[in-house]
């Protein structure tokens, strides 16, 4: 049985590894850190765990953790990791980290978007940029430190990646419109997040500015062999959980300046995302939905072909909390450990 | 592996029943029936399980249906499950009926709330009322049919049935406020469930009329020994899942004039409830929540004493997709197959 | 034109002030009090005011406000305003509280339910409390101090009042089940407010100890003419506006045994909300709903008699920001200034 | 006092517009038309207009009703108008059409997008293209037929009419990604559009083939002078009001190479709507959202210049069925009239 720590058990992410990993048949969790909420049970802050977890909040001892467990997860703010990460709890233990700590390997492109010094940036070149469905190869039983990819990152790299990596779109012309619910705001009280602001309300936010946007770049540059800048635009939309993005790009014209074919663009997905568990390629003619994937680890995926303009419109769905960070997470943690990489994940969405 | 037959698998209910089956280990469905949606895949209607489910929708033919399943689940309008039940099928097959045929034991109290002629009133004798919790005795392998409560009644009975049993309220004076999520009014296309309709909205409906009223009235009878009349009125709320209800009674004093104490009605609870693993008694000074039991099997009870009053507020949330329905439904054939009780539902609730 | 300060602008029911008094023709805003923002533009807090307000928010200072202002709202948490008021402010300008600091005349009672000591108890006597269709007569010229009613008092008493002030109903069987949006919570940065904490959820709380449970009683038992102790249970649910109030009574029978008609109850409404313009008393068979009346200052009123249980379920629906707060303030003002009472509340109700 | 009939009252777009004509103190409706509700009261079928609107509702009759009203609104399917209107009725009265029949001057790309055959195409090069910001001159007492623009395309052609028409921006490379709430999906009764099926989800629709997309490229090619093609994708958001839509566009460079500045993007936006009451353009940093113009004709609009991709980001704001549909028409039938062009639309957005 695998020992897992969670750190920041109490906010959104991490009380969506607890319910995942309660649900898993080789791990378990010994540790609910929650500096918020010490010695207070982890069923008060969270009642649907009533009678489920009988815990205690604890803190945010990373050293003490790392002697009792296999695996830390650690969903806390940006820069938090950074700062207490060291050597010797790297050698005890394996850390899956889902803030944005070790996602960046340019510290000095994290410092600018993210606006704090990183602490510990000897550990940068070591972490595996833990996108299961691409980096798969590099999460092994030898990994120590996982940066698990952001929420958003995860549902515009993959929508994405198979028309880049073959070069069918101009990664230039790449405009990502990226929607989501207000888990992914997090549970700290804020008046922009008041259940008033937020109801009958669309709104963009961090235009130009977001910090998933060199993350994203950096990853399809990798797909691409080259640097890509990209426009990425989040909106917050009133629901709880699922990402929706919708992503633009011109279609690369073959010699005779025709454009790629549907069944082309098609194959170019298959190829990379065929044998994939958690990727659904849609039927032609099906958009995703996030009510479509709620609860699940599944990216469903679907395309456009706009003969008109010459573009393609990609989209795709994910919902936040699973694949987007806790489900992504367990994953990792499967890879890690040798286990079936869908275990504890083997959840069909839930509807309506 | 025990072969599930479900006639109204695209309704709300019937979805959920799919989704519930998915993760059972010993039963499978072998007959996605759905009048409207004949031959199409069911992965087109419910994309949420798009590569999960293969099957194609298939016609109401319960006869045939008979010869090839175990157990049928009628998730049904009221008065189709009466209208073809025959001894043929009932000795061929065990079937869990969702509608209201088969709940209520005077006929004529049926025919004169839900305004429609019973047509295979022989059966209802035999029919067990399938709310576990209470008639687990009843529900056996010699069971052949089972009324499966419905979403209100079960969460209104089991909130109130432990303290109409030991005799500590007066169920004269027993009023159920009862507040519903959208889903229990069903994937009928009516204007009235719109979504602009419902949402920024609360009002009652059904108000002193409404069907569950009899059912909640002769289960509680039962308890009480003698014919109990409620008051009931459901409430419309802009969510998609969840039953609360708020029940008010007065509690009956001791001869010295006191009010029973917390303790003496929590222990009446317990008496009942103390070894149920569906039953969450909340601790003194929480209130159930629905979005705490969503996704789950859970019912969470609650009660504050009012002293000011002499009356007691008891206080129920469920999931009526879940346990008021579907969940109790699959409960219901763990029961007639001797399996696990718990066997897949063993869901935490999902949150948020 | 009348000169209006608002103590609390950016709250929302000082933000709905704003809006109501931008549509009256006889009074402008002259101050707006808001702490948190002081300095800032009125219109970068409330966006929805950009170019409509230019102001920029001020300090709470009574005092100069005072010297300014012909009337002030104040709009405030419990204890504030008892805690500056003075006889020289009250001297100089009229003050209409939508605080709870003076609509309790016991101050021992206000101190128990609010749990602060009363700063000033020396203006309760005098405060009017400014529920217009009963007090009407009382809101003078000459009143200096109105304590404007709380939201789910307005629609509590209202509700029920014809037939309490009439003796149709059992006072000492009053249950009033109420159910709110989320703008009655305020717009305070706490967790349980946020969005992913109230969408998808419905709870009751304060269960037999919310604070308008004695304004309640105070106002039924002048009707009733004897004191009155009731059940009060607030709801809160995910909308943004609008209460609706479902109350339970048994109706008083007639010497013969019968009990009252519904046209005799109806007459007992129509005796004291006949001539009442922001009263709507909905036709047999109608429920109230919030979203009808969404926006605007009308309560609106329905009734169903229960033979069955001897018990009458009356229903009341307004919306909590206008009627419930800001809008009986501003027929308040009217009052006051004797202006027609209806003045800048010529709203249609906003559907969807 | 101008007499208006409103054919399709009971659609929500009809509905608003009952709304907005109450608050109108030039005009009057004498007749609601409503196919589905002849003979009903319209505050039975729309209860926020209890006691408010007495009317019942009357049949489609557009002769009879030209003879009685001075403007006719209609708010009906498309094709509705086109096929019964004459020369007669246009002769006498004026025509305020809220559907898509007279948007459109090619025939023939109006029968290709709608896949209808148009039946009075005689009238098309009479009817004026109601956009009052841009055409206000073109919509005088003689104009007898306004072809009032759709929902998505006002908020999404004013939102990038003046850098187009200033040449700023490389309208070849434009992209509108367009969200939308729920109203703008009608009122008819399908499952697509059901609570359950709309709350908690966010999905795009009409990829590459929705209606709008012409309309916006023919009123953007007479500002560009030359022919555009865009990407247009609507999404549904689960909300009742609101329109949001984030544009994309390479800024043309200067000679220099150097991209035009904020400040010259900005003095082409004054340029264009200095003088105008309804568009708001919001300051530097702030982005629209559809919460601060709810209720309202506001079209709000605000932009961000991403240095990094040479890209503009446009988003502009406004409420579906005011500024979108019914406050335009009536913005329309004020200048028609030679009224006050914002009487009965000076309200606030309501929030929240």
């Amino acid at each position: 049985m695998i020992k897992a720590g969670i750190i920041g058990a109490t906010g959104y992410a991490g009380g969506e590894l607890v319910r995942l990993l309660q649900n898993h048949r080789e791990a378990e969790v010994v540790w609910y850190g929650s500096r918020s909420y010490i010695d207070k049970r982890y069923s008060e802050v969270y009642q649907n765990m009533f009678r489920i977890v009988e815990n205690v909040c604890r803190d945010d001892d990373l050293s003490e953790l790392a002697d009792q467990a296999d695996v830390i997860f650690t969903a806390t703010p940006q820069g938090f990791l950074a700062g207490i990460l060291t050597e010797e709890i790297l050698s005890k233990t394996k850390v899956i980290d889902l803030s944005a700590d070790y996602r960046i390997k340019d510290v000095a492109v994290y410092e600018k978007w993210y606006g704090i010094e990183h602490k510990s940036p000897q550990f940068i070149r070591e972490a595996v940029y833990g996108l299961c469905e691409i980096n798969r190869g590099k999460i092994t039983s030898e990994t120590r430190l996982v940066a698990n990819p952001g929420c958003y990152t995860t549902c515009s790299i993959l929508t994405a990646y198979p028309l880049v990596k073959e070069g069918l779109i101009d990664v230039d012309t790449l405009i990502v419109d990226a929607k989501s619910g207000t888990s992914g705001a997090g549970r700290g009280a804020k008046v922009a997040n008041l259940f008033c602001e937020v109801n009958e309300n669309i709104k963009a936010y961090g235009v130009g500015s977001h910090r998933h946007t060199p993350e994203i770049e950096e990853q399809l540059g990798y797909a691409a062999d080259r640097p890509v800048t990209i426009s990425f635009t989040p909106h917050l939309v009133p629901m709880n959980r699922g990402i929706l993005v919708t992503e633009y790009a011109s279609l690369i014209r073959k010699p005779d300046g025709s454009l790629p074919s549907y069944a082309e663009i098609r194959a170019a997905y298959e190829k990379h995302y065929g044998g994939e568990t958690f990727v659904r390629l849609l039927e032609k003619g099906v958009c995703p939905e996030t009510r479509w994937v709620e609860g699940s680890n599944y990216v469903d995926i679907g395309f456009v072909v706009e003969e008109r303009t010459g573009r393609i419109v990609m989209m795709g769905a994910l919902d936040n909390l699973v694949k987007g960070a806790a489900g992504q997470a367990v994953q990792n943690m499967n890879l890690l450990f040798g286990l079936r990489e869908s275990e504890g994940l083997d959840l069909a969405p839930c509807f309506p």
